[in-house]
């Protein structure tokens, strides 16, 4: 990967802070840092020479008096970066620039979810992307659901893939000539909020991702918690539902048992004797006041609201970001979900803010740019 | 504080390898911080030259070939520290030195748990030991259960005190003169772990005690997790019971209202239709095969399993070390503990060991020294 140049201890600091909070005026990144403009300046100058970095005009940052100054940001157009995020059934990406900005995307239909169909959709995806790219592309970005060791580049274990011990980072690289990071999709989007989102002015906070799955990002002591077996932010298959539901994992009384959506949707059917509801059937149910539909998104608020204490009296967090893909849907549970957390949240637990924040489909690919990113700006070659 | 001179970053990492390692040579040193021999030698020379390391001729760290060198130790006479834990009735003091040996203990009776009655307990306390102290101390580590900001010093809330926002470490301060860190009880136990106990080789851990309390410190990219308001590790008081098991915290289906000794004992004394029972009964029965008495500690086992199950999936720390004050007692719930974990622990997240670490109850005093070690060796004035 083509890294930011490190000259000392300061330079990732400053260029972290630029990118996390530019533009930015020299005081403004000394203060941040605890660092002296003196050092501040000497960090700088080798960023700016290598081009990750630009003096701007930009008025936000300028100084409503005194004389003018030159902020400082990042120069966006120095990298580009592809990210991918694979589904069973489609393989989506975005190209991003170094800022993270989205300026093109794309998806391709898997043959199957058999390793090699899904290495041809995303190399699919890449030459489309290629060709959108003003720059060669320096970095792939890869996220992938399940058990996933970013430092060796292997998918452990992606039960929605049907996927064992899969070298996939290394396997991209040899195929398509690119540096590859692979990361679990939900750490991915954590890495998105820490850079660019809810992060970057949090000490601690988790990701909170409900939909298909229920997952979370931890980020902690200044880093994403990685899992020193591989797995963590499990909060979909904490046992706080009741023993009689069955997970998709196999186990009992998963979280996601009564709170994913299909879940949800077993429990509307079965209330209505009728299989043949869709998910858009059972939304609009609730929607509509029916009390079959409303009891079933009441049980999955009042689990995940008890997830949420549990998170929160476990790893304490600044701020749990709900990442919703459906908006419309979270006001469904929220009142119970709320009501669950303040009845088990523990002491000044209670006091953790629960934000949400709506995404796209395409916010997973960005994540894993977002990985990319955090690896052009942490300037030391890491993995494999 | 008397802190270790800090020359360069690398002092820091050269100090905390030879405090939690030591006696070690300089080659082991270079290889496990990825400094140079050179930087080794250079960061050292200034902590030899301030009598926070020597110069030993320990066997242990000696080539069994070559030339023979002197490997680097703690000079642990360098410095000595009280660290005291303070319960509702009585306040408990260790005397240690620089590798947290104890060299003195002692307690006092407090005559209430008002603040006024304890600092009485904590200056007797300090009286003992620091005529037993072969040199001035140099500092005063408290540990007290609840919600405690190490940073301010203050004991914001702890239910078994009847504290609210105490500004303990200021007060001890102004009234015997010795730089004072004040920290939760489970959070200093787990610094114990980390600079001289099982978290000495691990990337990542939780220690989990278990007895009155059910509480848990956690270990996570490098630092202990302190809880952005304060509530971290609260694992007593997550949402796993049966909503009927009303907690002393007053939430319903807590943790340690089914698993505490006191919801053990209620269990078995209403099992027995004989509230006269005592703890020492309780366990006495349990050893006797007594159906009742096994019953409860059954129940307390699988909700502790479901609790490290639920710790492990959010967390996935490299390992679990259980704080037992009562290893007898640990075997009552063991096997059924271990089956619930196994039951709920997600993928790779059961690959996390569960080791039984048997502690004195003088520990929990010796984790407030420890805490006062950590800040020595850290050479940054932090705090008030
Ligand atoms: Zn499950
Ligand atoms: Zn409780």
């Amino acid at each position: 990967m083509n890294r930011i140049p490190v000259t000392s201890p300061a330079s990732v600091a400053v260029f972290r802070r630029i990118l996390t909070h530019g533009p930015l005026g020299r005081v403004d990144i000394s203060r941040a840092t605890g660092l002296s403009q003196a050092a501040v300046t000497k960090a700088v100058t080798p960023l700016i020479g290598a081009g990750f970095v630009v003096e701007t005009d930009d008025p936000r940052a300028a100084p409503t008096i005194g004389r003018p100054i030159s902020p400082l940001a990042v120069a966006r157009d120095r990298a580009h970066i592809i990210g991918i995020k694979i589904t069973a059934e489609r393989t989506y990406g975005v190209l991003t620039d170094l800022g993270a900005s989205v300026l093109a995307r794309t998806d391709e239909v898997n043959r199957s979810s058999a390793v090699d169909h899904v290495i041809e959709a995303v190399r699919a995806v890449v030459d489309t992307l290629s060709a959108a790219s003003p720059t060669p592309v320096d970095g792939i970005g890869v996220a992938v659901s399940g058990d996933v060791d970013r430092e060796s580049g292997i998918v452990r274990d992606s039960p929605l893939l049907g996927w064992h011990g899969v070298p996939l980072a290394h396997i991209l690289e040899e195929s398509i000539g690119i540096p590859t990071i692979l990361e679990n999709d939900v750490r991915a989007l954590t890495t998105t909020e820490v850079l660019f989102g809810s992060g970057r002015d949090a000490d601690s906070f988790a990701v909170v991702t409900i939909g298909t799955g229920i997952g979370c990002g931890l980020y902690l002591n200044g880093k994403v918690v990685q899992g020193a077996h591989g797995v963590a932010g499990e909060i979909g298959h904490l046992p706080l539902g009741p023993v009689d539901a069955v997970c998709s994992c196999g186990r009992r009384g998963c979280v996601e048992a009564v709170a994913s959506t299909a879940a949800i949707l077993n429990d509307i059917r079965a209330g209505h004797d009728d299989p043949s509801l869709t998910v858009e059937d059972a939304f609009a149910l609730a929607h509509a006041d029916d009390a079959v539909a409303r009891a079933a998104f009441e049980r999955a608020g009042g689990v995940i609201g008890s997830a949420l204490a549990a998170l929160v009296n476990l790893t304490g967090p600044e701020l749990v970001v709900i990442a919703g893909e459906n908006v419309t849907e979270y006001g469904l549970y929220e009142d119970r979900l709320r009501e669950t957390f303040a009845e088990h949240a523990f002491g000044a637990a209670s006091d953790c803010a629960i934000v949400l924040r709506p995404h796209v489909f395409d916010d997973w690919a960005r994540g894993a740019a977002a990985c990319v990113i955090e690896d052009i700006a942490s300037g030391i070659a890491t993995g494999r």
